[in-house]
């Protein structure tokens, strides 16, 4: 045909007619969940549904029709789950996950024209119009599907209706049964189906709900004079559990070097007993698979796993991948470094600072690529097998962003319940996109965020822009490295009020040990720690007057029982009419579940607020009748509906949290 | 090797290990304009530069840099334009376009090793540690670099450097010449491109910028007792193009066709006078490609476009593909339309409606694909050939999206410079759709955003989110289909007030006739007008008492002098204190035009409202003396920083316009 088509002279993408006129009648938009079109999984968790969407747009006013298509990565065969419409031409389902791993999944729809020409039916019949045509209409395409499937169903319908008058007809074409049977044997006109194929990574629990505790081992000898153990550690547990906590940290366990060793309170020369840091890793005794002999043996390391285990909790170590200068692959593998013209070693450095006790492996060295990618990975594989299946890495934005794919999902092929938090404190496009190739979970900003409105901000990127489903948030209220500046003048206070905010706020929230002994002493007044474990031996008092142990134990176990505060997910915040106070509700997936929490940002000074409580607040409907049992204090409150005045009180508790429930049900 | 990746037992995607240790080390992101990723293009305008942006994101703190690469569909060689920093891995370029048409650009980014050794080499320097070892490197990096390319000015280099002492070498090794030489040879470690090559469609001005004014060639008559002609709106031309208007809008200009033609009102018997809906389209006269003879001829018609482009202005015509009962082609082509079982045709009808004045076309039927499609893509060539080049379409979310995306690519294929404004009144997603697969501009929700807080949501959605890259708005403040109930009880300032909105909030706005006289005689009340043109002849005095042809006129005075008001983009929303007014800033892309709007969306009552102006709202500097011109009244106002207060009184003109800039240039 003349004119159809044909190449575009504005383009060389050739608009070929035919083609074109075969093209998709259905557009189908905005599939979610969705990260970077496809390229990467979103996450999703064992056990919790998962919600699909798609806008599905067409021309005209004729029923459209739906499903989501799903698998697992082992299956070949897709699984249906039909679409419904929202409004807007918005549409979803819930798909299960059951286990780890990947699974995909697409969406595809159709036009129901059986469905359409009974509307329209239904809408004239109303009108008080003729349907005498819809109904032959309707018939024939019901013949038409008993043909094409021979169900015997479909002939049994068109036996009745041959026997039936016009209204008996209408009925019986119009009736559920019938649309779910002409719905089962649909051809499916206009049928399409999206590309690319998404994908969800699920993962265990522990991936998005856990309470870390981060220790050093070798401070945890019972007098503090002398070398922790494993052995030690493992008489720590009972204490650990006590609080409420999942998951003990530990900073790493191997060989520290001697060459350059930094002395207490990171000063460059060491004395003669100084332990050194151990992110130092490597000298004489071995390298990252081996143990630092003062902690004790790896039977000794796999026995504290296990004792872990006996106490619910799980050991995470500490990935870290740089090198003391004693390490053994500078022996063993100078070609996996950087050397200068002058045949030095390149050390870390950040002019003016040098870092001269470490130096960094060169992933793409010559002679670098893939042996020392497999010899790290193998690093990890080691520890797995020693029982680790989480672990913290240092600086990942440090290392290529395809190390990191490939070494996770390789690890991952073996056992998909390996998670990896990415310890990298850097510009918010990287932390984003180390949780896109494969980090189960990132440090985050919450130290930094200490006022209620950029706390909000925060959570707002968090929940409701794209980090929503890769991103997941650690909010670690201290850390070795960060001593909060907020709480080196804040007092009891301050350490209540940020623990609340982060075991509130998060589903995986971490503490330092020391914090609960609201430990705040700086290095020059820096975010340093004073005598820092790191460099030295600590000996902490975990008992001492102060102390806010019960108010962390209760938090944890709020959280336990309360599957609202297991996500950072599901939050909605609540105008006050007070800047400092950050108000907001989180409610379970399936809507279950509802709690407030009401935090003072003011360590110093009370704070009053007005909040308004309505019931669609809480995902119930207008005019229930409400009980909030505040589970802080453990007593019920009858909030009224509308305006309700809070008072928080620093030297009392700077935060509450209310379970919100109908009044009926106890 | 032994575990070097091999098929992951959880998923079909083969994680290759030697495949994923070669994956680019340098991410690309969050690629702009970039429509769907890629699967459509991004709009552009002729005469404007476009600004592409990139994040990019690599392990550890070299110095990266990148291009962006375009080129237009005629050419297949890329012209590089370097991107900036913009800071947290955001970079962007601007490229220039010159030529209506699909345009082409990906980007690129790579590893500056040279920059990076430099910065180290300036960083140590400055903090007196020795850079020996950096000069080395830097030196061995130009020396590579001219042994690669033999060039003349890299070698004169090396022997500068060879004669220079330590001091000189540095001096010469980090200045700015050496640096873009070594720019020009720079072997580009670790390049990644960006893929798919992403999409620009650009088009005229008229596209984004345009004052419409819409008339029924048949109300033309001096006299309004006989039926108007294409030379009496020769006629009327002058007066059109005074008040500014750039595009004279006529509805469908076709044969009517006489079976179950609808008389005034909408009623459903025509009486033997009424001249029936010129949406009824076809008759004996002819089809789509006629002219209704009581017009004129089609050489009059040619005569009227010619006599339009003499006066400044383009003749749009309306493309309604619906057919009269009596149109040539239901006789000549049955298989492009639906029967019932009975024989009869389907008529256009959604229950209880019934519009039995015309059928539609069945783009699907049996027999119509590819033929109905190439006739009505024949219907459009046709009359691009007569002169025009926009088309108003009818309804066009109720044929399908690939007739759409054919047809708009094949005629703009021979000429880019044709315009298709969208009537799509549907749901949201479906106008983008439609915006997306090639309608230039399209209607919008404008005539029932009534409050300032539903204008300025809308105006954000238009302008801030996705949409803002493929979606033109165009402002009709009526339309023969549309008397805005808002103007019902209004009086002449409510149409003041709406006519300001249109004209300075989008770069294109659009006036049926009789607005100008505030003309809003409703039928029962509704969004119709009472002896609406659709359905018969109308005499228009449009000089009568209260008209508001001044304000109109200077309105589109306004809109040409000022870049700024050219386009829906660049929109400011600045706070105030009153809700009933809206107050924005709106710039001009390169910021050389700052214009400053505020509108009361109250016709009855005095409006006051306190607005903060401050330098950063109109792209000045901190500091700077401002001069605010009037536009509306021609006067200049010296305004205070800080809080001032406005009252806009309906009475006297219910918005202000002024012109922001520095004092100093007059």
């Amino acid at each position: 045909v003349s004119g159809l088509g044909g190449t575009n002279p504005q383009t060389d993408r050739p608009l070929s007619g035919t083609a074109l006129f075969d093209a998709p009648r259905i557009a189908l938009e905005a599939v979610t969940p969705s990260v970077d079109n496809g390229r990467f999984p979103a996450r999703g968790l064992v056990g919790h549904d998962i919600e699909i969407g798609v806008d599905i747009i067409c021309d005209g006013h004729d029923v459209l029709a739906g499903v989501v298509l799903w698998r697992t990565a082992a299956s070949t065969e897709w699984t249906e789950t039909r679409l419904a419409l929202q409004g807007n031409d918005r549409w979803t389902a819930y798909i299960p996950i059951t286990q780890m791993g990947l699974h995909y999944f697409t969406v595809e729809a159709w036009l129901d024209v059986y469905a359409s020409i009974c509307l329209q039916m239904t809408k004239k019949h109303a009108a008080g119009q003729s349907v005498a045509l819809e109904l032959q209409e309707a018939t024939d395409l019901v013949r038409e599907a008993s043909e094409r499937s021979g169900a015997l169903a479909l002939h049994e319908l068109l036996v009745r209706l041959s026997h039936a008058d016009e209204a008996e007809q209408r009925d019986l074409l119009t009736d559920d049964g019938t649309a779910r049977l002409m719905q089962q044997y649909d051809p499916r006109a206009f049928r399409v189906r999206h590309t690319p194929e998404l994908v969800i990574d699920a993962e265990r629990q522990a991936a998005s709900f856990a309470s870390w505790y981060e220790i050093f081992p070798r401070s945890q000898s019972p007098d503090g004079d002398r070398h922790g153990t494993f052995t030690d550690v493992i008489a720590r547990l009972p204490a650990v559990r006590d609080m409420g906590f999942d998951v003990l940290y530990l900073p790493p366990i191997h060989p520290i070097g001697r060459t350059n060793r930094k002395g207490r309170n990171n000063t460059l020369v060491a004395g003669p007993d100084d332990p050194g840091s151990p992110y130092a890793i490597g000298g004489a005794e071995g390298g990252h698979d081996a143990v630092h002999p003062e902690l004790g043996t790896l039977e000794e390391f796999r026995a504290l796993c296990a004792a872990a285990l006996e106490h619910g909790l799980e050991i995470a170590l500490d990935f870290a991948i740089q090198c003391s200068p004693d390490h053994p692959w500078l022996r063993e593998h100078p070609e996996w470094f950087n050397w200068r013209p002058d045949g030095s070693i390149q050390y870390a450095e950040n002019p003016p600072k040098r870092y001269e006790d470490i130096v960094n492996v060169a992933f793409y060295a010559k002679g670098a690529v893939p042996s020392l990618w497999i010899a790290l990975r193998d690093v990890v594989q080691f520890w797995v097998t020693q029982g680790v299946r989480i672990f913290r890495v240092d600086n990942p934005h440090t290392k290529p962003l395809p190390f990191w794919e490939w070494m996770i999902a390789d690890i991952r092929s073996r056992d998909p319940g390996v998670i990896f938090l990415s310890e990298a404190f850097t510009r918010p496009k990287m932390m984003y996109r180390l949780a896109k190739i494969g980090f189960t979970q990132s440090y985050t900003y919450f130290t930094w965020r200490n006022t209620a409105r950029e706390m909000r901000e925060y959570m707002v990127e968090l929940t409701t822009q794209p980090p929503k489903d890769f991103f997941r948030p650690n909010f670690f209220v201290n850390t070795p490295d960060i001593n909060p500046i907020f709480l080196h003048d804040s007092g009891r206070p301050g350490f209540l009020l940020r623990a609340a905010l982060a075991a509130t706020l998060s589903g995986l929230w971490g503490v330092y040990n020391g914090f609960e002994v609201c430990d705040s002493k700086a290095l020059h007044g820096r975010e340093e720690y004073l005598d820092s474990e790191k460099y030295q031996l600590r000996k902490w008092d975990l008992a001492q007057p102060g102390n806010i142990v019960d108010e962390i134990t209760k938090l944890n176990r709020i959280r336990r029982e309360n599957p609202a505060l297991q996500s950072h997910l599901g939050i909605r915040f609540v105008e006050t009419d007070n800047p400092h106070v950050l108000c907001y509700v989180k409610t379970s997936p399936d809507q279950s579940n509802a709690v407030l929490v009401a935090v003072s940002f003011d360590p110093h000074g009370v704070q009053d607020c007005t909040i308004d409580i309505w019931p669609a607040l809480f995902g119930l409907p207008e005019g229930t009748q409400m009980v909030m049992q505040d589970l802080m204090l453990d007593q019920t409150t009858i909030f009224e509906l509308g305006l309700n005045r809070l008072s928080l009180d620093p030297n009392f508790m700077p935060f509450a949290i209310w379970r919100a429930r109908r009044s009926e049900s106890p």
